[in-house]
């Protein structure tokens, strides 16, 4: 036997989703057949409204439904953090401690997938750092997270900005045993008194 | 900063789909603001095209989009394969072997969760059996199941038509090592002359 057609193409966007394969995505289609018919026109609809709702940010970046979004529009500019991704954000307001203000940068530099700089919000990030006190590189540890941090520092720093960037070392909870030779290093490096 | 609105609304949308958490419901609802209005449309296109056009089977209770699925309307109703739930004959349907047909019982006999014989299509599968061979009882080798099992083979065998179980016994490619005693007796008792 072979699948229902409209099972097939509903599997077919559901794999779309971030890592869902499939076989999810089979899984996943097949449970829409037990929702009421009002289940999935509100899915429908929500699915609109993320899609016609949602925008970014004209001075930050980061997703909102306004034209500046609520942490730029309320909290202090004085300290500018600078993200690669949305998702960055939320992350990083789930800890609650940081009062200032995200710059996300939509990407980081990679020269290997042609990324260069002019494909990052990096003009608009330069166009808010008057009045500010300072920019925290908060990209990811990676290769190219770090080349993102490392350019941008060497840019912002001749502005008489001060520029930081996240701690690097340990992860909590973690053991040493398991840590990479880098992650030492840098944990050795950073290391401090007590 | 709290999440968008209507984010939450799709995340929580995403959240009812199985197996599937807060958190990845919500990388799934940030994931579909990359996508075009296109892919959006034909998302909610997909989704209700197979809450309107799978329905069951009038025979075998297996999903389909016509009155009579493809599997009954073709195939020889001598051998009847009894499963739970449509996902079954899908399973049943990879393996290329079988060439009868299905019935779909859409549950399993459960006392304590009040579901007994007449919530299950048992009417409709003896309804069936006139001119049927064999019945072939493949309900899942857990409780449930092989109580419903049970149950039919002393319903259906009085009315002279062979009834027979899938074989239960150790997985391919597992090691008795790790093997459970259930699984173990049944496998030595089902043993096989070579």
């Amino acid at each position: 036997m072979k699948q229902l057609d409209c099972i097939l193409r509903l599997s077919n966007k559901f794999s779309r989703l971030p890592g869902v394969g499939a076989k999810t995505a089979q899984r996943y289609a097949y449970s829409v057949i037990d929702m009421t018919d009002e289940e999935v026109e509100d899915f429908c609809a929500a699915l609109r409204d993320v899609k016609s709702q949602v925008k970014y940010c004209g001075k930050c970046g980061n997703f909102t439904d306004k034209d500046v979004c609520d942490i730029c529009s309320r909290r202090d500019g004085g300290i500018i953090c600078v993200v690669a991704y949305p998702k960055d954000v939320l992350a990083l307001e789930r800890v609650a401690g940081y009062r200032g203000v995200y710059h996300v940068l939509h990407g980081t530099l990679s020269p290997l997938e042609g990324r260069g700089p002019d494909s990052l919000r990096i003009k608009e990030l330069l166009a808010r750092l008057d009045g500010a006190e300072e920019v925290i590189l908060a990209t990811n540890t990676d290769v190219e997270g770090e080349a993102t941090a490392m350019y941008l520092a060497r840019l912002i720093k001749p502005m008489g900005v001060k520029v930081s960037r996240i701690a690097q070392g340990i992860s909590m909870g973690s053991e040493l045993e398991y840590a990479d030779e880098v992650t030492l290093t840098k944990a050795l490096d950073a290391r401090t008194v007590l």
